[in-house]
């Protein structure tokens, strides 16, 4: 059995896949805040364009990848499959374990893979700038990149909280071209808010959404992209599943488990969806987990409601697993996990019992982390090392069992960038910044109740 | 034509290419600094173990790669070559750019290839630790994964001006395993000579390879290993060029230019000698270059004499083009390629007329490595820029001339953990560090005739 399991660029998927043409149920639409009605395209037309919107609320089943998007896509897609050997051996365990590797991009994570199409559609509508937010710096490195391939520019505000502790992630940024601001910033009527409130904000993604969102809007040349959370986004990024199962295939393997690591669901969603799509058919049989952070436990802990994306209040509402728009997670290293909502697909389909929700403190996954470098010769993000550690619970267990389980995760990207957070782990540890339960609730509900009409 | 060539494991070649089978010419011997005599076996034996002693010194053709190494390499190996469409199509040129690319491996470059087999040959031979210098720290975090798959300690001297600006690398060897010291330290005689002498000493390569020759020395269960320069380590590289070969085979191509930068020279040879067999055999006719800095050009403006390896004249005397062993490069940021000398083999091949080279300035270098990034998403490390330059420099060229000329280069590493680089060059511009001709004949005279019975 290989270690690679790879597939030729003209075996790349040409199609992405929409999980709701499959649905039992339709998810929850987003809500227009003032109305409290579902939100129409003219909602979103201040941001996005028109091919996005329509991928947003599509129920067509397969949606054609563009050939621009395909020919940058195969500057390291299809992305390799690797079968965890050495990683078992040390564990012990009879489990097989397959890793799919998104670290071969050029940000070094999953990102790019929506990333492109979202530069691309904007620019096919005339758009000239995009802005966003970012938090770990994956998301912002992917744009910067896929922006520097259609000549536009890209204006990123980071959480500073990430901003101060990984300083490489703007130098990449820069490098692809684009602009960072630390967020929140004095660039935006929602940054100085906060900043009046608290002169030293750690700053979140909610926060951050708010600034890019509001200089968007403002400007008709300039459009926002998000990384995460759409339905759109999670669309872009079903390519990684639609590979996987190929790749499965050729060494015939099919997965009982699939694990992989949520912040706003994209990677998750992107692995995912394909399997669930099989799962509902009835060709495989899957259990399908989402691993989070126990500092940020918008699954296991949060409420299913309607809420805003962002802290100020600008997005549309969506219906969604979350721990409030103004909650501020502690700055745990897996900054990318660090966001108060859940995807509502992934949120629905959570609802609906076809996925399972686990939350892990982050020194078990940095333990797990370590393991995996030692052992598979990849430094992992802080994000995806939380999926590894449920792989390792599951290797081990099948170790007392002797179940030879098939376990897929998603190695959504390297950890070259946060190597200062292994250096505190392994030099003076880390806090898990585990919430009581209790007090999360509280949180919770004060949060919600500025939503009135809706609660 | 596809983006990515890739080989199957089960097409990864099973034993190294030693150019000493081929060569016209024997390259000078080694020689014993007591005696002036062709060093022996024995006077290496302190030092390595008798495998890779014997590789040192072997004229054999092929030399099998052991089944573990395979294991182990497959991680990452066989590597992908890949043709740089993006690139070529920003330069408007007819030249066909295809890159070698190293980034993938454990630690980012090309150093794994042969930190493996060297960790492998040691602990067989009853060794639990091996001691190192590194520059960059390519080849320290390298020997620390290895030394990681064979259960052994790893203790590592950095040069200090790379292990001060580039803070990550440390934390990447320690997340491995090994163990980490700034060079000159004083936990050697040598490493607290030059501290006596100077105690804000930036380091250098030479002078860390004292320190850790000094402690392997002293102990018999500790060696050294050596991640450039002698004869088995291009060997061990040779895997790259070999697999470059199938490579191209498979799309058809036939190399005219094939550039590489050159440090210790352990990159370039590992590319270059496999095609360099094919053209003494008459079967391609490349032209072969390396790219060295011009703050650091050993081949293009050094001598080419019998000099020490290192700073403190621990190593036998080596045959090769050199500044002098108490040369300091200037602190460019491409750490790798500050070495005093060049490998004997590569400058055996050099005076022979088998191989060009040139020095370029790493001002040129930077540009290069921006627009190779923005084009095909790989920021590269400082060293591998510089073969970039050149390549970028001969695509131009047939954008004048209408040749379309293929074009090789080996992309030795990403340059994640050198990113701060980036950032100097784009914020403040890189000095270029050049050295005049006059002055640097003087420095290189003076430190040669340290060693008089060899004058």
């Amino acid at each position: 059995m290989p270690h690679k399991i790879l597939l030729d660029e003209s075996e790349m998927p040409t199609a992405w896949y929409n999980i709701m043409a499959d649905l039992p149920t339709p998810p929850p639409p987003p809500l227009h805040p003032g109305t409290g009605q579902p939100a129409g395209p003219e909602d979103l037309a201040a941001l996005f364009p028109m091919p996005l919107i329509e991928q947003e609320v599509s129920t067509e089943r397969w949606i054609d990848i563009p050939g621009e998007v395909l020919d940058i896509y195969r500057l390291w897609r299809p992305s390799p499959l690797y079968r965890a050997h050495r990683l078992e051996k040390a564990l012990g365990t009879p489990a097989r374990i397959y890793y799919k590797y998104e670290g071969v991009s050029p940000a070094g994570s999953h990102k790019p893979n929506t990333a492109v199409p979202q530069a691309f559609y904007n620019k096919q509508a005339g758009i000239n700038r995009l802005t966003t937010e970012t938090g770990a710096g994956q998301w912002g490195t992917s744009l910067a990149f896929a922006c520097a391939q259609f000549d536009m520019e890209c204006e990123i505000w980071q959480v500073r909280a990430s901003y101060d502790s990984k300083p490489y992630r703007g130098m990449m940024m820069r490098t692809f071209g684009g602009v960072i601001h630390p967020s929140p910033s004095e660039l935006t009527q929602a940054g100085r808010d906060i900043l009046a409130r608290d002169p030293d904000s750690p700053g979140s993604l909610g926060i951050a959404i708010s600034e890019a969102v509001e200089v968007a809007a403002q400007d008709p040349a300039t459009n926002y992209a998000l990384g995460s959370v759409l339905n759109h986004v999670l669309l872009h990024q079903t390519i990684i599943g639609e590979e996987a199962l190929l790749q499965l295939a050729k060494v015939g393997e099919t997965p009982d488990l699939i694990v992989g690591c949520t912040g706003g669901g994209s990677n998750f969603g992107g692995l995912a969806f394909p399997f669930l799509r099989e799962k509902l058919n009835g060709t495989m049989s899957p259990t399908i987990r989402a691993v989070e952070p126990e500092a940020c436990p918008s699954l296991t802990q949060g409420v299913y409601a309607y809420d805003f994306g962002d802290t100020a209040g600008l997005t549309p509402l969506l219906k969604m697993h979350t721990l409030g728009h103004d909650f501020i997670p502690d700055p745990i290293h897996a900054g990318g996990l660090r966001y108060h909502g859940m995807s509502p697909l992934i949120s629905h389909v959570y609802e609906e019992g076809l996925i399972e929700a686990v939350a892990r403190p982050q020194s078990e996954c940095f333990a797990a982390g370590v393991q995996f470098a030692r052992t598979e010769g990849i430094v992992p993000a802080p994000e995806p090392t939380h999926a590894l550690a449920e792989a390792v619970r599951e290797a081990l267990a099948c170790k007392e069992s002797g179940e030879e389980k098939v376990i897929l995760t998603a190695l959504c990207g390297h950890g070259h960038l946060d190597l200062p957070a292994y250096d505190a782990y392994l030099t003076e540890g880390v806090n898990d910044h585990s919430i009581a339960d209790a007090d999360l609730r509280a949180a919770v509900d004060e949060a919600l109740t500025h939503l009135p009409h809706l609660a």
